[in-house]
């Protein structure tokens, strides 16, 4: 009785004392209620054995302009490995120059999204890679012409057959995208400060990005970001309280409405996974929004009605910056040489 | 004088016996009289000290397309380091989908080539990385917006600082080019077949290739492709013997003509440097010839006035095929992450 006592006793002077450390140790608590760490090990992905072979020939395909009908354009065009995983244009430049609808999001950790695009309509990365190949404003491709291009190169053939063993078809759109989705399984970005914050190093973390971390749990941003990629698990009305201006929200793009035509789905999009969210400007599938304070301002008004102070605003984007994880290190690929076989590119004419 | 004449038997009976290693061991020496091995080590460049401060921020520089007004472009667009370090298409895509005037050169080994771009109107690797830059069909930047660009992040400018110690001004667009040459003189390609001969292993080319490296020094090919990079070391009229048509030598380039304004140069170009040529058809600065055979018939036609046979041409291009070095190994750059100072991109209106 008397040991419970001091000990109460103690801990309440520690409290007083050095209240930092005691909040700290909450804050901590309620972090890790919300939100998980990204796994320094590549995560398996659902039908698709993530092998060595598969990642191999994922980032050649990942890299190889030829997927495009003018030999121009590669994933990593818009979704650059050494800029965040996109192209940090308003909407990507696409076939002839055109302009894309929407942002391009980040290949950077999309493994961990519950769905792919900002509509949420590709089930899965494999599922995804088989859009913009095929976009006419973006690489502007058909399955065929994929398939031929692959197909005419022997070194494309020898590492599909490497990476689906025992097929009877191993060369084929289908098996482009899985090996692309093991790629992209390899794209996490371990070891942010946050996420070495929610191992328990309290240290890593300034009290400003901790008041940020306050603050975006208690003002309610937690309540669409949050688990492994802070967001991209859910879908949300982008103007829960009070729309933007068209200028952000333009009106003819109804978001996931065009997917699942349920009227109480009109402008309703995936909430944006924020891991490394400081290099992924511009902001929003508008891609309107350069600067992340203004970013920020703009959620908080739209979605919680909430007019937060530039005190505030600056703590949040403070705690947002510590969400840059280590990038991925990749080594370019040799692409295979191209033949006689091998698809020309589509003529060069401006649309 | 007994000795003599039984030596001289002896190397007349081993000639008989085995004719092919002594004629093997000739065509090494007349090899070795035109043709240099590339270098294992980067080479030094004029005025410029090839530091790895400098190869690594001219690495990043490379990689970078917010060099391009548009944001899109980077130097690897057009000259794709897994693709033979050119583009393999007829002419570049540049700016608004515009088409570029002549077909790429590629980046692998231009350090050896005597000046740079096909009329050799930049005198090395620096003065060549401002062309494409300020080109309206390419990157349609300027120095200013480019200095302004790269000013706006810290990293660059720390990167700059590194590379360029004790100036007062490291950020600059000369010294862009200066990295971007430093990076450059890295891209070499050592160790392939050819050079491996050149080195005394003479097994590793084969009796078909051995007679093409003998075909291309006999019917006169070496007298403009020779030297490290097997051409890239002169100018010569195309069609000295015969012009081509007008599809493959476009009448409106006059080539060299334009640089000197010397009558006596319309049409003349600088030989192509032959290294890797199965990684970068097509070919000539035109484009217009996807195939590496024709491409050879077509040269002994207009340059030498031989009309060589299926056969002949089909040695001469498996002994070009021996010319595919060790391609780099490049580890994709992580750039530095743009602020509320950076440049936008330009606006994206389809010329």
């Amino acid at each position: 009785m008397m040991l419970r006592t001091l000990t109460a006793l103690l801990a309440g002077a520690a409290f007083l004392a050095v209240p930092q450390i005691a909040s700290a140790d909450e804050l901590l608590d309620e972090a890790k209620d919300y939100f998980k760490p990204i796994p320094s090990m590549v995560p398996a992905v659902k039908d698709n054995a993530v092998t060595s072979d598969k990642i191999e020939l994922g980032k050649m395909l990942f890299f190889d302009p030829r997927l495009s009908s003018s030999a121009l354009i590669s994933c990593n065009t818009c979704h650059n490995l050494g800029m965040g995983g996109d192209d940090n244009l308003e909407t990507s430049i696409g076939h002839g120059w055109q302009k894309g609808p929407r942002n391009a999001p980040t290949v950077l950790n999309a493994v961990f999204n519950i769905a792919q695009f900002w509509d949420g309509r590709a089930e899965d990365l494999k599922a995804q890679a088989k859009g913009p190949v095929q976009a006419g404003v973006e690489m502007a491709s058909t399955p065929a012409r994929v398939e031929e291009t692959l197909k005419s190169m022997p070194a494309y053939v020898e590492a599909f057959e490497k990476a689906f063993p025992g097929e009877d078809a191993p060369v084929s759109f289908d098996n482009m995208a899985r090996a692309i989705e093991a790629f992209e399984a390899t794209l996490i970005t371990p070891y942010s400060r946050f996420d070495q914050y929610l191992e328990g190093n309290e240290k890593v973390l300034s009290d400003e990005e901790k008041a940020g971390l306050k603050l975006f749990m208690d003002t309610g941003c937690v309540s669409c970001h949050a688990g492994t990629n802070i967001g991209g698990e859910g879908y949300y009305s982008f103007g829960v309280i009070e729309q933007p201006g068209a200028d952000i929200l333009p009106e003819n793009d109804k978001g996931r409405f065009a997917v699942t035509k349920t009227a109480d789905e009109e402008y309703v999009f995936r909430a944006g996974p924020l891991r490394n969210i400081e290099l992924t400007a511009p902001y929003f599938h508008s891609g309107k929004v350069w600067n992340l304070e203004q970013a920020v301002a703009i959620m908080s008004t739209s979605q919680l009605g909430e007019d937060l102070n530039d005190d505030q605003i600056k703590k949040i984007t403070a705690f947002l910056k510590t969400l840059t994880g280590e990038q991925p290190k990749v080594e370019y690929p040799i692409l295979p040489v191209e033949n006689a076989n091998t698809p020309k590119p589509e003529a060069m004419v401006a649309q």
